[in-house]
């Protein structure tokens, strides 16, 4: 019986010979669709399946052990499915449960708010300004990882729950979405911010209206960019074949249907309801 | 064994010599304190359990399957408390849930449409508007109550879901509100509306700017009004002594303690977390 020696080299579990395991993003609704937008491009070949917690969404006004505990529910599911890898593609839930999930899970798990801190540590000249949901500023998430990577820097959170209401509406690119644009970010332009975080993943649908009333001195940090790179550095190259995308919701397909078609400009295809 | 007769008379339950059974008063979050408070009102006396299921709000985007699942568990959770009656204070649980409550319980249900559609019938020459959650206008409950009473009358319904999150962020009065009613009701203004529905419990919230929109020639229905006076209808008049009024959340106690201070006007005692 022939035994494998130490100079054969072992393939690589992330890049295996076999159909890869898919990437499981889970978000606590559509918002997420951002982050799973920039990782589709990024791994174009790579399975992924994503998981919209619609039943109970939003997160983001909600208490961090309430998050903590669906978080949790929704990534025993996608461990059910045979996922290789977790993406927490809702800033809220990064920021109560990824601790939670990474002592309790045996395969890699990626939040949003981590290489959102990093890629602003990276540009700014000193002041960082991010804007995300009530449970996430509450949490100073982004201020703790931006300090355990550069203390200097100093940060100021400030939560933009409208955004959310506008995107999910269709009416980013609104003069109402320029005029509540305004009014959250006018304190963080006062406090001469250089950088700005969208630390909710509702917000790079509205990029283009928070550019306008930023101007272009102000560097933006997209935190659905910054996790797929960080997803793309942990994988590799992406494996060939064509990708299945799986959508997962846990309540109101066809509302999800629509605004993904919106947030993703295709329809999708492989959308099932499922209970957590 | 004894059987009951028809002459003997049977003690209303409704109002009973030893101190009220508490009336219950369910809603998806905070919107309902708009019905609480104008039940409060009514019945200065009669004690009063409001119960959010902020772990789980908003349900206007869910499903009827789901809203309804939600709503049984509360109402189910009031009940173990000793209610003698269920106010559902949300537009959209009443939509999806009044049947099933109204089968499965042995004390009275009272919901939030049916005393908006008699008020809007009892008010208009013919063209009432309605403006409610995503999942209240898809269920079409007001057109159904409406046409009941009179299948002559034109209603038109429309969406007005950023006025929730304006109410709950205390915009209710700024240029931006003002802005998106204006937005939400022309198309019913254009379609010659006389009678507005409020069809949401957080509308009343922003009552002062829909008037204004919709100035004096169009009347408003308010659902928390209406409720209210139903229920007072239902109990006769109120009991002597002190109210007790006891808050049950499911979620994020602090949010709620803090935006029920500016629905209501005061600082609320006797708040509880609830699992349901």
């Amino acid at each position: 019986m022939p035994t494998r020696t130490r100079s054969s080299p072992r393939p690589s579990p992330l890049v295996p010979a076999s159909p890869p395991a898919p990437i499981g993003i889970f978000d606590s609704g559509v918002g997420g669709l951002t982050v799973f937008r920039e990782i589709a491009r990024a791994l174009p070949h790579h399975p992924l399946i994503y998981l919209g917690d619609s039943a109970r969404v939003p997160y983001g006004t909600k208490s961090a052990d309430t998050v903590t505990g669906f978080t949790l529910q929704a990534a025993a599911h996608l461990i059910e499915r045979g996922i290789g890898m977790l993406v927490v593609a809702c800033n809220t839930a990064t920021a109560a449960a990824l601790p939670s999930l990474q002592s309790s899970l045996t395969i890699p798990v990626i939040g949003v708010v981590e290489p959102g801190a990093r890629a602003a540590v990276e540009q700014t000249r000193g002041r960082v300004g991010v804007i995300a949901t009530e449970g996430t500023v509450r949490s100073k998430a982004y201020t703790r990882a931006i300090h355990n990577i550069d203390p200097n820097i100093e940060v100021i959170e400030s939560a933009a729950p409208l955004f959310v209401s506008l995107a999910e509406e269709g009416w980013a690119n609104t003069h109402v979405a320029r005029e509540v644009a305004e009014i959250y970010l006018e304190p963080l332009l006062d406090a001469n911010i250089d950088t700005l975080v969208l630390g909710c993943t509702h917000y790079p649908i509205l990029r283009d209206t928070i550019e306008h009333v930023i101007g272009d001195k102000v560097m933006i940090v997209d935190s659905a960019e910054t996790t797929a790179a960080s997803v793309l550095a942990a994988i590799g190259t992406s494996s060939n074949g064509a990708a299945k995308h799986t959508f997962l919701v846990t309540d109101a397909e066809e509302r999800f249907r629509r605004i993904a078609g919106e947030f993703l400009e295709r329809a999708i295809e492989h959308l099932e309801l499922v209970t957590l």
